[in-house]
């Protein structure tokens, strides 16, 4: 009898054999690695590692991790710990609601790799299934608001309410420097907002709408929230509206979607900027995320909006299609000071929100709305009828209108007390406001027995249906609140609402997109790795998805032990004291990071620290992250070798003396090398005062290799949806949690109403409205690394290697790899120059990338991070069978760009300039092309076996092509304000 | 506030919203009802059901069913009935085993509703990507069974063993009569051959394969199982296949794929026959089911094989294709004496345990089997050496191999049960084989900690490692018995072992084929209606999936709760006084029926009355299953209006006397018509002693609008893969329940090893392996009638009713409607009469149907129960805009046809002849049809935004071609003993 597995010390034939590593990327030791390592002329893996990798650098030991265990074992934990968590009926509101997510697009959508694992729509012919849906999705905030311009999407409420404030401000130009913020809006957006308003300069002024002093203030804006954290819906909001406008600020409101559907929106009241969270359209509560913000502007503010907005432009054959429309964003990203940074968003949860507009359509909606409203009037009136409680506050005085939400207040803390402890001996959560008053938001889940398990706990005696027929339905809202306008009047929301339809819908949507259920998708600095299913199954555990954020924490055991392992693992990795889990993408972690070194800067004394040294190959949200955390952004040279220019920050050091904050360094580099003077650039930064913000985008060359504490980093963040699989969802969730050395521990961020364990003296306050953001996704990461094992991520990072130093070689005789080390070897992904050809040819950067459609891939990160070129990235997560496949579409690509250098094509008239072809053009009777229908379809032979029709033909969109690394520009546009 | 859901008595704002009706067949009031009204010129949906409906047929009174609850509310309880169930480490065994699903085959097959909605694959071309998965099914059983022809696939391990049986027995011409069962086979299969043996006439000679005297023995055939119930693999088999042969019988294995991939596979042995269950190939135990049968012949047997069967063709274009390969089937099935009835099998899971062997190949196996094999060996081996029990009976006296099983000997009835019941204390289930002896069957689930738990149950006290270090694993199996032969060496089996190669073979073979997510396959008899997600939901939780069929029955009072609430569901909607749910398909169904109704002729003392009445429009399987439950078929006309002749009946009847056994008729008939004479024809059966058997097929246009106890059935099978939402899985799994009156309830099936409520005495013995067969599917159905309610379904059967009317009423001005009532209404299906266009054209139905492609349709139900035809069953589930587009495409190829008859276009040269239209073909430069590309591709305008490519050109297969529903022959074939 044979054993197949590998074996090592100890091992049994009792052993479980269920193992992931080998699912993940394959045997260390089957023939494809030997055939690689052949073409790359090494003798092992040990020796490309050391031919790739300076000695120096490479770790000591190995990681500080237990051995993977099996698919069975990982998935058993991780659903005990999910059982630990108490599922109850969470009426805690603030924020984040039960809501039904249809199981149609639970299944279809949320678990459905064609929908989870593409990326970002920027390769917009592959991309117009999700585009059709994120339109969706900015039709309905559109609509639901009020406002003609949404985007999809923001991270969450509060740093969407932070993103409006800075680009309130920034419209302002940064002239004035008051920001009103009423004293109703959520706590937890409150405190982002302070933290977010501090490193600007900007003033917040607390205060209540109807006394606050509009006149007395230099406001560049103000935010307002309808309903109000107390759940009234008050008709002060056009107070605050004309009153803001008046003082030449802009009037920004915090708004929920549902409610919308019944209240006349904020829009209509002449708000310039709504947002809110698109939560309670179907996505689950998951313990804070994610979930997709949203964020709408009147027309003229459309261009300075933060985030993702999707348009529609024409193909090249005339036809409508979608894409990305870059410009707005660009506009606002790239002045010298960013005020925002905002990359990866939360297109997936955005899809799922949309989708639940388009099963239910209008009508839907406001019967949810009415229903979720009923509750919440049969609540107050049996309370106010029959409770013990003294007094309902749930009507504004005027208005006398609410949604769902009630406040009630009791005569003492005891009272208060009993009915909280009643109301969760029927296992239901409410918010606990103060000691006196007790909240009960109402939602969707909501049923009548829900009421009848309520009430009592509240004290009054009334069956629901009673104290529904006490309540004043028709009186609520008044008529000035009431919703009179039409909205999702598109056919889209009104044509699915059968299950057949929806499913056939989503179906449709999905066939047109290439992810990573079609093929590789190497693009550089994204690491698309593989999103193993058994990763994914915690997410939608009830244990992990049905947890409201602000639960007590003795109702969480599972989610504790969770996150605290989790959070030893990434310690285990990177070497760092402690990580923070709150930062919702990389460049939010880039922001609290840079900014708790400015905390512990100016905590001793020395706010002049704020200069901050990044290099000029860096990533745009770099020195976007900078200004937002109020430095000063000064680029440092890269060399012709694609090193950073050590003389060039010496003498930037040098230059800034005293001011010094921190450098900002990705590692290894995102030139796609290990640079060896990584030490010695870390070392002189710390040695002048200043300390080291390390980029963790491309640590998947660096996990079990080599450690970002051992190079000299001080804080990192690790972008969960690219080194720890978390799937990219089409342009989000991710996470970017951030670690940190000692010494820094005491300033990462804090939140104000849970426990998250920071010092809240000297955290710099929240970055995100959930204590752990889009905790729900953490568990994601968390069996990664405990399937994997220490043995398999550094083979993980190995195979990565490898992989990436095999295309490169393979690729190398026909086009120009750009950076290399002196053994001529690259880390996990490298940049090929498509300069030169162009420069022959005409051939640009985009023509091969939408020439690669045809051959049914996605296109590498196009033009960054130097214009011109293409940067590839396999990751461990192929096989030698796939990146062949690639390897040899380039290389007909190749061959096709050397019949426009022989002369035998024009570029004008090469498939390449053509691409991608549609059905719709290779099925044409006419066809007057300078090349066959064949060539143009089936370029090589595998690809009718595997053809992919990119649905539309190419996108009209300059910007778009010059742009294509995460919606965020390159370093270049920064490089300005030192020289 | 606006209510937008319907309102009734009693409803109130409080009501859920999440209500299922109209996801499923949409509102009853919608402006699509009004649309399809005014078409059909009636006031109401009541007008047209009187017009369809005989108003002497129609129930009185509603369905005695509650009101369908809301989404949530259903989920949440089956949810809680399944967490009832106790999910224990069933060491079982007797052909049910603990098995890893892998996540990216539960969640990418198991519940994508790609793999899970599509058809059986008669319309080849669209249907590529499953066949492909069915051959590799066939191929790993071909290559671990060692023989060289196998099949894709049988309903269960004892219903296949009785199909060889039956295969045998014809093979021998039905002249020998004694067919040889060893001891040690099974105790459930001996059951089911027992069963069928019966009305075959069939002596069963049961024995000890050593001892058997098979030379005084008339034998056409014999069944040995290897390894045996025991656990032996026992060397005795290669005197069993002699000895059986030399008696001119056929040798019949049972076996065990996973054995096989390390013991000497049967068919090396020479066995002509071997057969057994893929289930522990990552199928879930499911308390029962499904589970996909395997089958697999020698050469010159292959013709005879019953079930369905993959093969290689070529396309128009000279292609290799896939194709059902019908002609074996035909050859057996279309016999005057039908020996199998099968038609829907476990194609899905076929494809499960395919997938399987792709992801881990024949190494994984190896190791799988190997580990499985080290568990069983170290248990024994710490129970001999140390254990309190006095004999360990696992070795073959002769060869010392066993596999997975051991068997162990106590003293005492107490000693036994102390170790059981200290196993059980431990949550683990072992065999109780007789009150001295336990079994423990081991399994791909098993760790080091099962055996850490057993063995002290059992008395040992070594450890497991010492266990296995005592365990002479060399030298088991012993070298007669070990495999050496090479298995999976296909390149399928051996490329796709990460996770992305599965997860994009996967999405490769899904997109090639249409299911009920692209679009409506209104398909006559076959009721392709939606499958809706939450009813999914339940079938993979693990209180249903995770439970071995012969659990104590006090393990599972979830199963209990539900199945007898179901069974109340089902007599509530068809009057019948109990239902047994063991029959795993439509035919095994109708078998099981018949036979019941043999065994009440019998117990009164009238063996004699064994005629069994058909009108000619039957479907193939019921003179099948009539053949099988030992009746004589003899068939009654049909009138040219597609009554049943009465007349003729009577006559027959007459004819018949005293032999008159049962009618069996299909209502509404399968000419899709609700034809007056049913009540009369039934009580003249009746009235001459034969008792009604109601073929269920169609019982989509009776739920809650008649009842077939009120029209005089006797005995009905529901076909719950048809009526109630069980998906059909691109060819199964299937559950056929029989309802029955008062009189025949003691004639039920019974179970050999678990109480399903049967009297022993009575009963017709089981159908099949499992008490309830595949159990785990049933919460399917279960969770329909609780989401859909009495108001619900009977609006259902409405509007499947109404569409039906619809879409014939638009079709037929430009094409004949065979059958209508005098009204001119059809019931919910209707058949269209192309053989005047034949006749005119040379257009045939298949050219319809492969054209009907092009357009991104599944064609209707070919050529059957009407050659030359097509019958179309839109459902309720179907908008108006569905139909619609079937219907354009439809009048489209008419106009098409128009051409021809014109003389505009040869049929040779028309788009219909050359249909389906590949992408190859019309992308090629060579393009010399009488018709453009674009009409080829994209026939209508709305075609382009919704293309689907066939994968292949037409498929070479007259077979095909005539055969398309069922894979079972029409009818007509049996009319001939009669005349
Ligand atoms: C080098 C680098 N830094 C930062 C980011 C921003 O990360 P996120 O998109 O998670 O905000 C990216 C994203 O691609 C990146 O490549
Ligand atoms: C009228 C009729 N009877 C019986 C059957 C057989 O049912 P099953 O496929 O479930 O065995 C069918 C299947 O289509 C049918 O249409
Ligand atoms: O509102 C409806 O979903 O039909």
């Amino acid at each position: 009898l044979v054993r197949a597995s590998s074996t090592g010390a100890g091992s049994s034939l009792l052993d479980p054999l269920d193992t992931f590593p080998r699912r993940h990327h394959g045997r260390m030791n089957d023939a494809e690695v030997a055939a690689m390592l052949e073409v790359l002329n090494v003798q092992s893996v040990d020796q490309l590692m050391n031919e790739s990798i300076p000695a120096e650098l490479r770790a000591t030991q190995p990681l500080e991790l237990p051995e993977g265990v099996s698919e069975t074992q990982a998935l058993a934990e991780v659903k005990a710990l999910a059982a630990q968590n108490q599922v109850k009926e969470s009426l805690i509101g603030m924020g984040y609601y039960g809501t039904v997510t249809p199981p149609v697009i639970l299944r279809n959508i949320v678990e459905n790799p064609n929908w989870y694992t593409p990326y970002t729509p920027y390769q917009a012919e592959i991309s117009q299934g999700r585009m059709e849906s994120l339109v969706n999705f900015q039709q309905m905030v559109s609509d639901l608001t009020g406002l003609p311009v949404a985007n999809a999407s923001l991270l969450d409420e509060g740093t969407a309410a932070a993103e409006a404030m800075a680009m309130a401000f920034s419209a302002g130009r940064g002239k004035k420097r008051d920001f009103f913020v009423d004293r109703n809006v959520w706590p937890q957006t409150l405190a982002v907002l302070e933290t977010r308003a501090k490193p600007l300069g900007i003033n917040i002024k607390i205060g209540d709408v109807s006394t606050f002093d509009f006149a007395g203030h230099s406001l560049f804006g103000g935010i307002y929230q309808y309903p109000d954290a107390r759940g009234i819906a008050c008709g002060n909001i056009s107070h605050f509206v004309e009153a803001t406008q008046a003082s030449n600020g802009l009037a920004i409101v915090a708004t929920d979607l549902l409610a919308c559907s019944v209240l006349k929106p904020p829009g209509e009241f002449g708000a310039d900027i709504v947002l809110g969270n698109s939560q309670r359209f179907g996505v689950p509560l998951g313990y804070g995320g994610p979930h997709a913000a949203f964020f709408a502007v009147r027309d003229k503010l459309a261009r300075k909006m933060p985030g993702r907005l999707i348009g529609v432009t024409r193909d090249s054959a005339g036809k409508p299609a979608f894409r990305l429309t870059l410009q707005t964003r660009e506009q606002h990203i790239r002045r010298e000071k960013a005020t925002s940074n905002i990359c990866t968003a939360q297109a997936l949860l955005a899809n799922v929100a949309a989708m639940y507009a388009v099963y239910h359509g209008p009508a839907g909606l406001r019967s949810i709305a009415s229903r979720v409203h009923a509750m919440a009037a049969a609540f107050a009136a049996g309370v106010a009828a029959d409770g013990k409680a003294t007094s309902v506050s749930v009507r504004d005085a005027e208005t006398q209108a609410f949604f769902d939400t009630v406040l009630v207040r009791f005569d003492s803390p005891a009272e208060a007390l009993a009915s909280a402890n009643a109301a969760l001996a029927a296992d239901i959560n409410v918010r606990v406001v103060d000691d006196v008053t007790l909240g009960v938001a109402f939602d969707e889940t909501c049923t009548e027995a829900t009421l009848a398990a309520l009430l009592p706990a509240f004290g009054s005696r009334l069956t629901p249906r009673d104290a529904l027929a006490q309540a004043e339905l028709d009186a609520i809202p008044q008529a000035a609140l009431k919703r009179e306008s039409k909205f999702l009047t598109h056919a889209v929301f009104n044509r699915f609402h059968t299950e057949h339809e929806l499913l056939r819908y989503m179906n449709r949507l999905q066939s047109s997109d290439i992810g990573l259920q079609n093929s590789m998708i190497p693009l550089g600095s994204c690491t698309m790795k593989l999103n193993a299913t058994a990763e994914m199954i915690p997410v939608t555990l009830p244990g992990i998805s049905a947890i409201h954020p602000f639960a007590p924490l003795n109702q969480v055991p599972g989610y504790a032990a969770l996150l605290k392992e989790f959070e030893a693992q990434l310690c285990a990795i990177t070497g760092f004291s402690a990580f923070s889990l709150q930062p919702n993408s990389g460049a939010a972690g880039e922001y609290a990071g840079l900014y708790a070194i400015r905390a512990y800067h100016e905590a001793r004394g020395e706010t002049h620290r704020n200069v901050c040294l990044i290099p000029d190959s860096a990533h745009g949200t770099n020195p976007a992250s900078a200004a937002m955390s109020g430095m000063k952004v000064v680029a440092i040279k890269t060399s012709a070798t694609g090193e950073v220019d050590l003389e060039d920050a010496a003498a930037k050091i040098a230059k800034h003396g005293e001011k010094l904050g921190a450098l900002m360094v990705t590692y290894p580099s995102t030139y796609g090398v290990f640079e060896a003077g990584i030490k010695e650039l870390c070392a002189m930064v710390k040695e002048a005062g200043g300390r080291v913000y390390m980029d963790g985008a491309n640590m998947n060359a660096q996990v079990g290799l080599m450690r970002p504490t051992d190079l000299g980093a001080d804080v990192l963040h690790l972008n969960l949806h690219k080194t720890m699989t978390i799937p990219h969802g089409g342009g989000g969730p991710g996470m970017g949690p951030i670690g940190v050395v000692d010494d820094l521990v005491p300033f990462l961020p804090s939140h104000p109403l849970v426990d998250n364990g920071t010092d809240a003296e000297s955290a710099i306050g929240p970055v995100a409205s959930a204590p752990w953001s889009s905790a729900s996704i953490l568990p994601i990461s968390y069996m990664y690394i405990r399937l994997m094992g220490s043995e398999g991520l550094t083979n993980a990072t190995q195979r990565a290697i490898l992989h990436a130093n095999y295309m490169a070689a393979r690729l190398e005789p026909e086009y120009k790899v750009l950076f290399s080390n002196e053994a001529g070897r690259v880390a996990h992904e490298f940049i090929v120059d498509l300069r030169p050809l162009t420069k022959a040819t005409g051939v640009e950067a985009g023509d091969v990338a939408k020439r690669l459609q045809d051959f049914g891939f996605h296109a590498p990160t196009m033009s960054w991070p130097v214009a011109g070129t293409i940067m590839i990235e396999p990751t461990e997560s192929e096989t030698k069978e796939e990146m062949d496949r690639y390897i040899d579409s380039l290389l007909a690509i190749r061959s096709e760009i050397a019949d426009i250098e022989a002369g035998r094509i024009s570029i004008e008239d090469s498939p390449l300039r053509n691409a991608p072809h549609t059905a719709d053009v290779v099925t044409a009777s006419e066809w007057n092309r300078a090349y066959s229908r064949e060539q143009a379809a089936f370029p090589l032979p595998w690809v009718r076996q595997r053809k992919f029709w990119p649905k539309v033909g190419r996108v009209d969109d300059v910007f778009g092509d010059r742009n294509l690394v995460c919606t965020c520009p390159p370093m270049e546009d920064y490089v300005e304000a030192d020289e």
